[in-house]
């Protein structure tokens, strides 16, 4: 009886230290979750973009000719115009303002192809705005990216 | 020698005949061409819009409660509501005007899952509308279905 109680107490010790060791390790869960991937790139630019850092958040986009982003100019292809896009519409910190993403959902189609959608909101001085944006993420050689975007402005109701 | 001309002109004429019996094809095309099958889709929902045919123009949505459709009014879900926001929003032939579609691009994700970009145009009496749109469609068990829309106005510019 003893035996299988000092048996009982090592399983539970086990199971706790396990779950302890589980929940401190992020960077193993990016790796074994493709959610945690995407979501992880995702929460990259927000703090990228947070900083200034408009280079960092450009990691997000796949570095392709191929790379398309649907938006108030029509389609933009490959991800130089993309990124003159970027540099050309939030010239500095304050018209880049304060990033924030919600409501993400992330679907996957395959174990390598991700449709995410979500909503954007930029506090700025100048005034807010924001919309709602469409993602079909791949994973890749060099790991998840954005190969489509498609965002676009919900007009404030005042 | 005559006999080598009689066999050329069997090929030529085989060839030609093949070519013309190919190209007459367009249900066998949609059974064996994923990209023709996402095409016809989209072709039959343009018919469907410029007939005023609302019912049918929605068959290209996976009717789901997990279809959803982001647009200016920020992310809609369910069949029944991108049901609605057609029927709200285009009431009569002509608020619904005539439909194109443009610039049809078709981008497999994997055999069963596809992006499409592409420009939406509504020429109505009342001022024309137009934009872009990002679809996902997924291979499901009833066909090829819209699974996701992203819809958007680009301001025509003056």
């Amino acid at each position: 009886m003893k035996r299988i109680l000092w048996l009982l107490a090592f399983v539970a010790l086990g199971l706790g230290v396990g779950s302890i060791l589980a929940a401190r390790r992020p960077a193993a869960d990016v790796a074994v979750n493709p959610e945690a991937a995407v979501r992880t790139v995702l929460e990259a630019q927000e703090t990228a973009w947070n900083q200034g850092n408009v280079d960092a958040f450009l990691l997000g986009y796949w570095k392709s000719e191929k790379l398309t982003f649907s938006g108030s100019q029509g389609i933009i292809r490959g991800f130089a115009a993309v990124e003159e896009r970027y540099r050309k519409g939030y010239p500095d910190r304050q018209a880049m303002g304060k990033l924030a993403f919600t409501g993400l959902e992330v679907r996957f189609l395959n174990p390598d192809a991700a449709l995410v959608l979500g909503e954007w909101h930029l506090t700025r001085e100048k005034g807010d705005i924001g919309g709602v944006f469409s993602l079909v993420f791949q994973k890749l050689p060099e790991g998840w990216r954005i190969v489509h975007d498609h965002t676009s402005v919900i007009p404030v109701k005042n």
